[in-house]
């Protein structure tokens, strides 16, 4: 299985209800395995700086191949990756909202939110890697 | 009435019946009256460089106030604009699939469109514009 | 079929084997379908600027699925693609030397090589294509 | 001695063989005196991350002319070089894995590798270092 546009559009739908339920607007971004967009969407009133964060965290997962929220305590002060939030033109989040989306073990691709608080950008993305998982399982 | 989530979703699913009537796969961004997106979507198969290209005729449609392709004369050499395409950090696209779209005379947004020869790109994304003149008029 | 890095290495090979034969140091770059780096490398004495041009060569391929001498024409002042060179990011190579790489119809990644004159470099890069499509005929 | 394609070559492959020992795919980046790649490689399934931050490992080693693991201590909020890897375009990195490469007390390049943990990372790269300082003993 991989990405395409039909897919990422019922991610981002999921991830957009989960936002209307706890009533943040939240922008979302799925990109493919190969960190590129395959789509993003702004709901109304938005922060404008979650444009390129949600972008960046669906790019992240994929590019290290974790969830954002793992990086944050390992890029800490005094962590091993203490920095890499700046080593790749500044494209690496280091703060939840970003996931890997999986398929048979094998990255298809990355997810991001932002908008809320990083719980609430996590808790819609996770909703939509939750619907993921359903229909692989179909 | 200002650019909205909805809204542009409806542009895009116009421009991307278009593109599919005319079988070639296209990426189409839509931005607000600040320039930023507020959707994009990549149709499976399009040119990789069309993400960048179709956010950014959006965001040209917008910060010149103009269509796209009335740029490409302007921007030629010994032309009023040569140069403009890069001006701005390499937003600018000078040829055409680029539109602002407007309401009661004001710029609510843009809508840009590649992966077809421009004139595709132009054709998908002028069924979005005629998609909001039909909307407006009601 | 897929790109990797065994496959790359092979390709790259090919182009500096016939680099050497007529003597002119290059650049090789091989990026996967992603447009991502898979290998490059730089022959002793090659052009710096080669470091970036074979690399973004091999993007532009992938990225407008084509070889990067039919933009030449495309991308002339008064022409339909005049300014692409500037609207993504500068990574856009409008002049012969890259090629996408295909198997069974479908673009698995792209090669770039500079160093030479623009001829030279296509001489260089064909060379692998043709190594390619000797594997896939197997 | 300087730096030239057919060492860095061997250099990559000494690390890889480590990276293939301890099961973990790798990217492994060589750049030469004036900071610029001679030859990178991707084994396949490595961290997409990684492509920029091997290569920019093997450039910080170089430009700061020390292992870039030393960077770290020295990088941390409230120590000299805290903010250093923001200074230069974000080329810095202040983690393990990236070391010049010495032959008589002068610098001839640098190697950097990323795609596992800090000590894995360095693992490989101390390999391709180990591996200079035998054929300079010849």
């Amino acid at each position: 299985m991989q990405m395409n546009l039909g897919l990422a559009l019922k991610l981002i739908e999921t991830a957009r209800a989960k936002a209307d339920e706890i009533g943040v607007p939240m922008i979302i971004a799925v990109v493919d395995a190969g960190g590129n967009l395959v789509a993003q969407q702004k709901m109304d009133n938005a922060l404008l700086v979650s444009i390129d964060i949600s972008l960046n965290k669906a790019y992240t997962a994929v590019a290290l191949q974790m969830p954002t929220h793992e990086l944050t305590s390992l890029a800490q002060p005094s962590q091993p990756l203490f920095g890499i939030h700046n080593a790749v033109g500044g494209r690496i989040v280091i703060f939840g909202g970003g996931f890997p989306l999986k398929a048979d073990g094998t990255i298809i691709g990355g997810i991001g939110v932002s908008g809320g608080s990083v719980e609430q950008d996590m808790d819609c993305a996770s909703s939509a890697t939750k619907l993921l998982a359903g229909i692989l399982k179909r």
